[in-house]
Order: structure tokens, then sequence, then C-alpha cells
């Protein structure tokens, strides 16, 4: 049994040109028209494959298909969120080879012993709303339903209040549900893959991740008369902390990685000395012991540079994800696809934060990557080939059916 | 004879209603529906002044009183935007002293030789259209009109545009025009009235500012799975020249400033790498030469921290405006008109550009200061006690009077 390569080519340039951007990229934020779009297209479709959609709370999406038996089903899944001036990869994709799985299923007439569905997440880019992962964390009980519906993106507008007025406020509580096993396939996005050149990862877990804000209270004043001496420029002490941010990961060594991704500073004209200025730092690491020390490091860099300029700091640690170690079987289930599809795979722990990470927290879960060319998302020249993505599909699909098909 | 210091206080009052901020504040940036209600309030009262009002093609609006000669006129001005979180004094109080100045005139029927005016020039902050001093700018015939429109604010709205939709695109030629002198009262916007005590200060000249432009294009990828090695940091580089800008005027040393206002970051979001940083960079020096080697060490330092995170560089100084030292005559009306008010006064540099810079390109010019309390401005904390204030606006009668009569 295999995927239909070419139904499942259709259907992504299909999805893709729901917030295209004109450089081929993809502008879908959460909750916004255009995630609204997309859904709609999605849900059409999963009707017309046959399966019972419902939508949770969060606006989760879930459609789910009969097995033979009334037990706990196998999920698959990812998002169809986009961060602003993203690629058509980055979520889309594992929600699509999740449908196709589905559709060659149907195709077949295959009856699988345990149901089998597939998700869509709200708002996993967490570029609109913070923090990231929002729908799988509500989920799996992680974040509370109110927390969640009072994020607030740079207008003002909740969360809650978007989710509503694209219509995706569903009935269903947004709580646990018994799932046998979730199943994610998902883009790299880092250049491991391609630098093999492997068409597939067995992803055995994600690293830590931690989110903080910094915000740098200056004294705002004119740029012209103001001597240098009685100076407290919030930008100043801010590019200290980003200098300082960047030496973390040397520090500890390691694949430890650090960015401050957002910096807004007010009130951001020519003339004037900074007030205010606002940063975001994210940092990763394998062992949640090391993200400890970078976290302490950080505040050392805040306070250091504060002092410096003679500014305030505000520091807050706002999110927090611990490492992640995907169930032994489920693992072993995308490892035993890989081997029978006799495609090259290794194993590879994610760099990046999915919703399989709060998933794992309630039900067996692993991940299947397909390679990022250059390693490169979060971008308009994000691309994965067609080959390598087929080899996903069709381990998707594997696993998929031999979990839904297990005695355990 | 003296200005009427309740009459003024009132005007202040009504005025700084306009684009109140809850903090007491200002905003009232150019060209904006609150830009425009502050100006129908000024030209209400200018025709309630008996003034002839005209408007030109960059929105400038002139106001004029007849003298007893069909002479050069002597013109008093500043401008009315603010800055978005902006204080009360910077440009409204130019305005409304000049205001004071020719009501004084009227109550004792005084007619001077030359005819007597007053100006209200257009974005002079330059905090949504750049460059700064636009409407002076143009009128002395150093910025082309047809650039002067063309300029776009952060969301694309033209110059030209938003001045005839807020009813201000006037019938006049922008053009310089026969003035006698022009003569503007401002804070000082610096601490060194107010660290001497002095309530007035004799303006000799403005120093010299130049206005440049960068942008890091750097490399937008994901902040989880992109590993440090393979990095190039938009943001990181950005911080390295605002680090750099610091550093520049303690090597020129003297009374070189600069300051790094403005910083937009893209994508902007927790999660991405930046791929693309704009900063703004101003520096000023009272002496040419000196701005000259700033603008040198500015490449360089934007030169190094481009190869360093191995990002492109793009340099642009867009703006320049020479060091102005204004008219003999014209501050020695200013000192006499001190000596006379038996104030305390000191000769003064201008640290802050005004439109009194480009003025001095085309008529005799002079400016008073009045102190700004711990040098404070381009924020809401801006403040002048209404004591100096009342010097201040005394000092711009007798020597607008001086200058309307005299001879020369």
């Amino acid at each position: 049994m295999r995927i239909d390569r070419a139904r499942l080519a259709e259907s992504m340039a299909a999805l893709g040109r729901i917030g295209e951007t004109p450089r081929g990229g993809l502008n879908r934020v959460a909750l916004t028209d255009e995630d609204r779009l997309g859904r709609d297209l999605l849900v059409r479709w999963m009707k017309e494959a046959g399966l019972r959609v419902t939508v949770d709370r969060m606006g989760n999406i879930f459609g789910q298909r009969l097995g033979t038996e009334s037990l706990p089903p196998v999920f698959m899944g990812s998002h169809a969120d986009s961060v602003p001036t993203g690629g058509k990869y980055d979520g889309q994709l594992g929600v699509l080879c999740a449908l196709e799985v589905i559709r060659t299923l149907n195709d077949r007439g295959t009856r699988t012993r345990r149901p089998v569905g597939m998700v869509i997440f709200t708002n996993e880019e967490g570029a609109r709303f913070q923090p990231a992962m929002i729908g799988s964390g509500v989920l799996a009980g992680k974040i509370p339903l109110e927390d969640a519906y009072n994020a607030r993106d740079r207008d003002g507008l909740r969360l809650g209040d978007e989710l509503e007025r694209i219509g995706y406020l569903g009935p269903e509580p947004c709580v646990p549900r018994p799932f046998r096993a979730y199943l994610e396939l998902h883009i790299e996005q880092g250049p491991i893959l391609e630098e093999e050149g492997l068409p597939l990862g067995v992803v055995e877990g994600i690293v830590a991740i931690a989110w903080s804000r910094v915000t740098l209270h200056g004294v705002q004043d004119h740029a012209g008369p103001t001597p240098m001496r009685i100076r407290h420029d919030a930008l100043v002490a801010a590019a200290e902390v980003v200098r300082g941010v960047r030496e973390i990961p040397r520090a500890i060594g390691g694949d430890m990685v650090a960015t401050v991704g957002r910096l807004d500073v007010t009130p951001n004209i020519p003339n004037a000395i900074p007030g205010r200025v606002g940063l975001s730092i994210d940092l990763r690491d394998p062992a949640d012991a090391n993200l400890d020390r970078a976290l302490s490091m950080l505040d050392r860099v805040v306070r250091e540079a504060a002092r410096k300029e003679g500014v305030r700091a505000d520091v807050e640690h706002y999110w927090r994800v611990p490492r992640t170690r995907f169930d032994r079987e489920v693992v072993g289930a995308v490892e035993a696809a890989a081997q029978t599809l006799g495609c090259g795979h290794r194993r590879i722990l994610s760099g990046a934060g999915h919703d399989a990470q709060y998933m794992a927290a309630i039900c067996p879960t692993g991940m299947i990557f397909v390679p990022s060319r250059a390693g490169r998302s979060h971008c308009e020249e994000e691309f994965t080939a067609l080959d390598d993505i087929e080899h996903g599909a069709n381990a998707l699909l594997l696993a998929c059916v031999q979990l839904a098909e297990s005695r355990a």
C-alpha cells in the first residue's frame, strides 16, 4: 500500500494558494481570514474523505475514521498556520500527508482495527499569539484554556475573540482524549538530513525550550541636545543583551541555540533616544539542565547590560517546555516503516517545538522528519523535494497502519 | 510693552488639549487628524488677530500684519507637529509666543514700520515622514517639492496625499520670500540653561546634522533547528552597529552626539532568526569636519558588523544639514532684548535642528531658547516653567519690534 504522490502534490498546491505571498511563500498567520480559508478547505476535504469532523473549544479540528473495533484511535496531524513570511511546508505538509494517508486507506477500502484520525492544531507558530503550540498545549492540560483565550496580539486582539470571529470556536471540550498514538510528519527545519543525504528522519524527541521576555526602560529624550553623558538609552542596553544572548551557546557548547527574534523600540523615530525596548529570547538545548544554566546566564546578561547603561530591566521567563522523549514503540514503528520502504534514514532530535511535544504528555507519540533544503524554514525559501515527501508520507502510512492494527 | 502671560497660558492649554496623551504629553504627528485640528484652531486664532492667512503648497501657514511701509516683513514662527509621545512645548510654544506677540501689538494698536508675521511649518519633527524640517526645507529651496510630496510613512502613505487629505495643500508657491528677518522661540531641549539657572538662551547657531539609514540583510530561518554555526542573524549585526555608533562620540570627543533612534526587525517574531533589520542613525556635531569623520567611522562600523556576521549591508547617508551660524544683527537684537528685560541669559548653540536652520539660508535669522526641565524633550515629561516662557516671549516681542522698526 502506497500513497498517491500526484494527489498529494495537487492538495499541497491548492492549500498553498491560500495566503500565498508574491515570492511564493506563505502568510497564513493563526486566526486571520487566511487561516479561516485554509481551515475551511481542509474541513471540506476531510468531510469528502468520509471523516467525522469535530472542532474543540481551542479551534483544534479532529476528523476520525471508523475502525473495526471501538478502541482508542491512532491520530496523525500537525498545524495549518504559518509565520508571516513563512513557507508552504511547515505544518501544512504534516496535515496534508495525514489526509493523504486517510485517502489511501479509503482507496483500498482498508478497515483498520482501531479508528484512524487526523488533527489540525490551532496557533502552533506563536507568531501572533504567544506562546506557540497553544492548541495542543491546552489539549494536553499544560496551558489553561482561559490563559489561551486571553493571549493578545500586537493590536490588542484576544485569541478567544479571534477564534470566534473566524468561526472556529467549537463546542467540544479541549481536554486529553484516549489516543492509542499520535504521529506527526514535519519538515526538519534544520540541515542534518540534507547534509547526510537522507530522505527520512526518525524523530526520537524534542529539545527543551524556554521563552523569555525582557523589557528595558531607559529615558526617552531628544537625540540632538541631550549630551552623551546624561543618556540612558534603552536600545544601547538592548544591543548588549542581543550580544550577550549570542554568547550563551558559545559558553555552554553542544547543540544549544539562542535567538533574539523580536525587538520593539519605543518611540522608534530617528531623533528620539529610545525610552523603552522589548525583546524576546528563545533558548533551546537537548538537556534541561543546560537550559537552566542558560536562563541564569541570561539573567546576568540583562542585569549587566541594564547596570552599564543605567536603565531598568524587567525579565519574565514565561514559557518552558521540558526535553521530550518520544515513545519507544511509536519510534520503532516509524523506523520499521522506513526499513520496509528501503529508504535512507537516521534517528534525529528535533530542534523545533511541535504539537507532538505536548501530545507526548498524554499518549504514545512519534514524529517523521523530511529534509529541508539548506536547512531553511520560517522563510519563503522553505522547500522539500516531492521525492522526499513521498517517502515520508509512505512511512506515515505504514507506521499508522501498524499502530492501528496493534494488539497492545 | 509686555506680553499677556495669562492669555498665553490659556492658549497653550487650549492647543495642548488637541492630541493630548493620557499622561499629559502630546501626540500630534504631522498630517494626522490631530495635526489638522491643531492647525484649524491656530488659523482661527490668527484670523481673529486680524492676520491675512495664506497656505503654501507644502502646507506651511503664513499670517501677516500690515506695517506702515510695504517692506519685507519680520516673521516669527515654529511648528505645531509633535513626535508620537512628545510634550506640549516643542514647537507649539514658539507658534503660540509668536501669536502672543501679534496679539500684544494689536492690544496696543502698535503699527510697526515693517509688516510682522508668523509662520507654522509642516512636519518639522520628521517622526512620520523623513527628513525632518521638510516644510522649511522646501521653502528654502533645499528640498525639492516633489521629493517632499513623495516621502512615505510606515503604512506607505504619501506626504502629498496626506497634506491634501487634511486640507492643507495650499495654493501659494513654496519658494523663498523676501523676509527682513526670521525669529524662532523654542525650548532648549538640553540641560544647559537649567544647569546654569538662566531663563533665556541667545542662540548663535545650530550644530551640523547627518541622518543615515542602514539595512542589514541576513538569512531568515527557524530559531530552533538552525545550528549557531550556520546563522547569519541581521539583529546580531544590528546590535554591533548600535554599539559602534555609541562609540563614535567617545572617539571624536567634544559635543558630538550619536543616536540609533529607530530599529525595525523583520519578521520580528520570537522563533525566527531576524532576516532583515533597518536602523536610523542620527549624528550631530558643532563642526562639519567632525561630522565627516563620524560618517566615515559609521561606514567602518557597519562594514565590520556585516562582515563579522556574514550579512549584507546597505548604507544610505540621505540627509545632511551643515552647521548654521545665525545672523549677527538678529542675534544682537535678541541679546539686547534680554538685557532690556534684565533677565539672565547666555549665548548657546542648538543641538536640535529647527526650521530656523533652513530659514537662515534665505534671510537673517535668530532663535530664543527657554529652559527644559532636566533637559528633557521628545517625551511626555517635557516641561518649561511659565516664568521662563514669559521672559522668552517678551524677548521675542522686543527683538521683533526692534527688527521691524530698523532702517537697514
